[in-house]
């Protein structure tokens, strides 16, 4: 009952016996290999167009390398107040940008409300050097609590940014999640709604390190390819990325490790829903249930085995809340098996 | 004939299995997982001590992020003007340091020569806020062309950082080739010497993708997890890294790639000794071997498809080369066989 | 009718005239003539005990060194969210920290609310490697709307920051203002109240360019020698900062300069309140006045020549404001004259 | 007797006096008082172009901001090897820029050979992520020994740096006293030449502190705002630097006080060639003069009053150099008299 983090789990098996099968012969280090240019060539493919790829080693890499590259000084990006990058990267943007800032924009949901971004960007507007100025807004898909922004709702925010000649990045830590949640293709999700550059991650889907930056700007891959190598995400032997992620789009199996997870979330989000003694914050929309929770329940569910973690209130819950309760994050991943839940659901009575 | 570098090669299939065996299951994420920490403390045997070890993407993480633990305002680190830390990282310590400096110091094949390293020191002394100041000394073992810094060596370059009050770290992309060189245990090649910090690399000696920073100050392991995750060099799935280094210690798994490969040095280097038509440019200690070849026959070999660099002149290297003729690097790893020097070799005709 | 800032006066004739008056002779460079030392000798009498004085060319200066100082990995400084430091320094310290990041603390007229900083403080502890860490408050004493925080105030938020371990920085743009609404001693204000480092200003009361760090943990003062140098702050001819304190601290100048200062934004307060036809936001305690005038009102008086500026509604301010109402900005100075206000009341008629 | 360094002095007379009478009033802050602009637009006619122009505390700042301007990820700044910006400031321009890297080029009396700085740039085209690449070049007008770039000499520099398409930026700390050795015009010296860049000093030449950043490129202006403001180099009452420039570049005082300097430096070489007792090291060109003085010597005119510093030997200087006899730099400044050089005399006999 491994509900802590979908990168609790190890690899898929396809893409663990993928890596395993090509541990032999010599190729073309730092990414040239023509592994790593197959799969540059994949990413073309599902992105239907031109990219510049860059397998990076995190997420919280790829997130503050994006940023770092259209930073400026002074810069600021925009992105939501509880999002990842502002509060769980340790200041990683901050630090690889040279000194940037994060400025917290409000949204129910992770989502960053396209109102209170058009009001926090006009602050800015004139610009004086002063205060500061907007560099980026970044939004992440599916949100730090699950949520899904639309292909509408990124578009809103991409007008907004453009309305600004700012660039918009899309945090895709499960951007699969998303994508099959939405039922749409890459390209509509991203650059199709405006999105200019993309943390596209494998890793919490099935992969064992498996992070790219797509970056659709191919004028600026240039620069991208010195802030990678100078922040040490160059890989030598990269096509041991290039690998994974060659078994993780081969019969689209990235899609089903990512409808599975969705779909173990919405079978937990419906044995929550049942049982009478918790109840269930809010329906997922992606790999991310959260539940309300007694306290002496939540000690009795993990005693027993189940491993969730309390998670802070988010803007946009509406409770109801109990004194002696609390909201706990359940993650599922291609991993997570019917059994699991079947036995968690067990422990509910 | 993959002699371009030890970085071509792919995964020992010890290394690979064991990764694949790994696959399955959940454990903790961000290094907390019990395999993360039983190679931690198979780290400890190893050294003979406690020690701090944090896992990295690359060899250039390792080195920078070491360096910048070690930074000051004003500070710089004195390394070889040849390593690897100044000529092949694009200014990575630059970076992650928040603008430290790194000083090249003379010496032949690639060790720092104490004398020019004392004379460079001195010039610093008394500190002045006008020049900046020393920070730290960084060697290499083995060295950028594959030499070997004896162990009296070490302590020649610990004790003059010493006198200053300086950290020495050691780039170890190959310490295992130097190690088995040397014939001692990990402790008196490093901390027995008076070295602070280690870069230590497991990708050129048979992993995919295992480096660790192994720290012998304890106190300073909580600076270091801070930095080492700001900069995006945290796994998620760290016990991809861990299950590496756990097949990559087994049964001294790592000590006996490091003889073979560099055996298969010494066998190329004699192959090309006795061949009429090139030269060697001097007997190997390590996994590299450099000859001096005439540019037509250069071209022919590589031609024949033998994967090998061009290389500039290192000082220390005498001579003779004549006009028509260059240095070239050849390495040898894990995987490099007797057949494909035999190949080799019978193109020298 | 000058009130748009304090730093539009020019300098007070007695600086003036003790700057012409040593611009002849020779003395050492970089901070070391024997003025210099004079004047960081003053420092100490004032702040009675030894300090470390740095002269720099800015308050912004100042703040970013302070608290780049106290910098760590992932570290944070907890400031005001309306304070200079993070509204109007165009991120100086995250680059001259490289990195860190300011996080706003709510509280009423520029005052960090305690409870608020307790509770900010707190979420960050146990120290997590993935939200960065606290690594230092700073306070603005008088605040940016020209509140003064009472000792009791300052004790209040230094004895969080201590349970902490984090120093406290003291923005003192208008340190002097502060001092005489309080009628305390520079002691009392500061590192009796467990202040650590103060940005000492003298430019907006007197001088033309006189700004110092004062440093009370003598063992940093080394480190911001380095600092300060590589940030380009350290003056050649820093004797033409000390010739302006030497002349600010004479006689009290500087305490006189500020009750002028204090009292002209009384008697300025006093106009306003007696104006039928706008009113007095706020008493001022310093010397800053805010009244809440009607648009037309407020252009017509501007059109009539007297500087002032909107300003945003700080927390803390309860109104009221009409509709076609705004809140706006008076700035008096030791340069500020009863005529000039004089003139301002008789147009409010 | 004061021959240690130009900023030994204080400030001209006729700029302390215009200092002094724009003390009063009230203007703008930020440099955009009537009276900066007008400084802004003497900068114009004296370059005979459009010009934007950026006042900062100190050479330091001004050098490591104009580099930082033209910085990019893994970008180097090349400059000779022994000049200002890479041995005296600490490395600001690491630190301003992020992370840059200077990258030292030989050549005699701290000029930067062309050859050498041909083959320096060679090395890194075409360009590798590994190595980093060029981003500026950057040269000492007078050098830090004195030495003048001809016309021809910055025209050479200049056709290297646009043929790998990298700007050239001018250290003008001693902007005036080149330019009168030269007889020459601004525009000649620099954009004429294909100077992008300068840092223009008028501290070192009669100023208490007026250092400014002049930028012939017209778009990167907005960028260089932001990194001064962010850098703490906007000064508030920035008046006080217009009005030392005012007085500066009135009645051509600068080029006044920069041939008095040179005038004083050719007397005082005159007067070193006479004397049997040491030597000339070699003509100066600008305000610089340097002698090989025997140990004893050295010792007893110090003794007597006179200020002058050992000096370490510069590429170029061909001896002789006794074995008690080391090199000895004399400064001579707007400030330095006749008189001062008259007494020198004396005592050498």
């Amino acid at each position: 009952m491994f509900f802590a983090s979908d990168n609790w789990a190890g690899a898929h098996p396809a893409i663990a016996s993928r890596l395993s099968g090509s541990a032999g012969g010599f190729s073309t280090a730092y990414g040239d290999s023509d592994l790593d240019k197959a799969v540059y060539e994949k990413f073309g493919e599902i992105f239907e167009r031109k990219v510049a790829v860059f397998f990076v080693a995190t997420g919280t890499a790829a997130n503050a390398l994006s940023l770092a590259l259209y930073g400026k000084p002074g810069g600021m990006a925009f992105c939501h107040c509880e999002s990842h990058v502002i509060e769980d990267e340790c200041g990683a943007m901050e630090y690889l940008s040279g000194g940037g800032r994060l400025r917290g924009v409000d949204g129910a949901f992770g989502r960053i409300d396209p109102v209170a971004l058009q009001r926090a960007l006009g602050g800015f507007f004139p610009e004086s050097v002063h205060s500061g100025r907007p560099a980026a807004v970044s939004i992440t898909q599916a949100t730090e609590i699950g949520a899904i922004y639309s292909l509408e709702d990124i578009e809103a925010i991409s007008v907004i940014a453009g309305s600004r000649s700012l660039p918009l990045h899309m945090d895709g830590a499960r951007f699969a999640n998303a994508l099959v949640a939405l039922g749409c293709t890459p390209a509509e999700m991203t650059w199709k709604r405006g999105v200019d550059i993309v943390s596209f991650g494998g890793t919490k889907n099935g992969c064992w390190c498996a992070e790219a930056i797509v970056l659709f700007d191919l004028d600026l891959a240039r620069e991208l390819a010195f802030l990678r190598k100078r922040a040490g995400q160059l890989f030598s032997k990269s096509r041991f990325v290039a690998a994974q992620f060659d078994a993780y789009f081969r019969d689209g199996l990235w899609l089903e490790n990512a409808r599975h997870s969705n779909a173990m979330a919405a079978h937990l989000a419906d044995v929550v829903e049942a049982a009478p003694s918790l109840h269930l914050a809010w329906r997922p929309q992606a790999n991310e249930v959260f539940a309300v929770i007694g306290d002496d329940q939540a000690e009795s569910l993990q005693a027993a085995g189940a491993a969730f973690h309390h998670w802070p209130l988010p803007a946009g819950f509406a409770g109801p809340l109990g004194e002696n309760e609390k909201l706990y994050r359940f993650v599922t991943s291609f991993a997570t098996t019917r059994d699991q839940i079947g036995r968690f659901a067990s422990l509910l009575g």
